[in-house]
């Protein structure tokens, strides 16, 4: 397959243009779903959109209470799903959560959810990755600029840019506790970033990111052109943002956690072909690969 | 001298009352100055005033003009007036600058400033430390929480709560590009840290803070009273704060640097003595200790 969107592979780093649309759903599937149509314009110009309250204080509290078990539970578990800080060891993320937690499960099944992805993507989907994260507070550390595209693309063989993420904010999100940055606008150019990918670079990458890192000069320019808006509300908050956006967050030394619930979605014409590195695949639960496409399956 | 706010004597965090008052004029001083009564009120509740715009854009340039000379001349600088970032190796501080610079020796002794600063402390002023900060884009490192009078008192012998920090921002300050982050009321409390102060603390403490840290659950008292304030704004912009208001940084990881010119007045009626901590003072670039009190000079 083609590889339409080349990154570490040169020692310069470059802007290439977006190859795929932002909204696949043709003329008929623009309307037959839950967005308005400044939305899905709002959605299409900057890359995310933020639904203030989408779930209501009585689900949210649930949705707590589900990770806090899971972090107890999980406190003495080294198994690879669960990603540790790489000072304090303590947790960070926990990966693959909708497959053993029924709560969860049923979140990834959501029509009110499903019904508005499925509206963007113009088709049917399907979990490519789900996870939980936290960020303790006086300590949460920092993640660094990226697009979760570039590595989904280089380092599990995601074809396109068809794929959205889905952050459920579990606690209250301000300017000072950490919240994600983006730079709207951002997931119309591809940066193509230097270096090469090492084997097993999930280990680590997923602590702290040193690959496909955006250079400061193409930063520099999708923030002059974008400027940068911090993804604070309340709790219960839902962000749809597209898989190319550019994002990042910064640390957090408040005494507020925060944590949310991330998942992705991808098409179902878009599953994942070889890595486009050239190198091993990642694990099922960072990149779901079980689902073939309907073509493949028949 | 008794020791008033005693810290790093203990294995035990504790909040102690502070003996001070806030603002030092008497009825009489407090109406001989710039500040109206409502900025007064502000200060005196909160710990600290943020004053937009306090310079023009011609005298922002100006500043900022001296303060990139000053970067590039001690580039190769590696006296300890020039503190710079841990992993980088980059500046991040400057110290001292307005005994060597002719327009930040004027700025330390601008009326429009000392005056105001006069009007808090209620006495005349010397200026007892003066620094230039470099906050580099995409890289600039947090502070995490402290009071600067915990250390001034413990390191450097300062008596009393009778000091004000004055800082220039040089550069806008964005929520997303690391302001300054202060809990408003936390000046009235006094966190006296754990743990005892190794000799020649100063040379690894101005990268990166390790002692006179206050514990998360006093933090966590102080947040629950006061929230968190972004001292968010144009360049131009003053702020002035209590030297015991508890403040903080997050890390800067957008394209916007963030640079400050940062001096703190301290009252001539509260001239350091001998550190608190037993150990032998730290450089006077950090702490003048060439101000006696008018009372010693006689």
């Amino acid at each position: 397959m083609t590889d339409l969107y080349p990154s570490r592979v040169s020692d310069k780093p470059m802007i290439l243009d977006r190859k795929d649309p932002v909204i696949h759903s043709g003329p008929q599937g623009l309307h037959d779903g839950p967005l308005h149509m400044d939305q899905l314009d709002f959605y299409e110009k900057n890359g995310f959109l933020l639904l203030k309250n989408f779930f209501n204080e009585e689900e949210v509290k649930k949705m707590r209470g589900e990770l806090d078990r899971l972090w107890d539970e999980n406190r003495y578990n080294h198994s690879p799903e669960v990603i540790r800080e790489l000072e304090s060891n303590e947790i960070r993320s926990i990966f693959d959560a909708h497959r053993k937690n029924e709560m969860f499960g049923r979140l990834a099944e959501d029509p009110r959810i499903t019904d508005m992805i499925q509206q963007l993507l113009g088709s049917d989907v399907y979990v490519h990755q789900f996870r939980i994260n936290f960020k303790p507070g006086f300590k949460g550390k920092e993640f660094y600029w990226h697009s979760d595209f570039e590595t989904w693309h280089v380092e599990d063989g995601m074809p396109r840019m068809r794929a959205v993420s889905c952050s459920i904010l579990l606690t209250d999100n301000y300017s000072y506790n950490g919240p994600l940055l983006l730079i709207p606008g951002s997931h119309k150019h591809y940066i193509s970033c230097v270096g090469e990918t090492p084997e097993d670079n999930y280990k680590s990458s997923l602590k702290k990111q040193e690959l496909g890192v955006p250079d400061h000069d193409s930063l520099s320019r999708l923030f002059e052109q974008g400027g940068i808006t911090s993804a604070t509300g309340p709790a219960g908050s839902l962000l749809l943002f597209e898989c190319n956006v550019m994002h990042g967050s910064s640390g957090n030394i408040s005494p507020l956690p925060r944590s949310n619930v991330f998942f992705v979605f991808n098409s179902v014409e878009n599953t994942l072909v070889e890595p486009f590195s050239g190198l091993k695949p990642r694990p099922d639960f960072i990149a779901n690969r079980r689902m073939k496409s309907p073509a493949l399956q028949e």
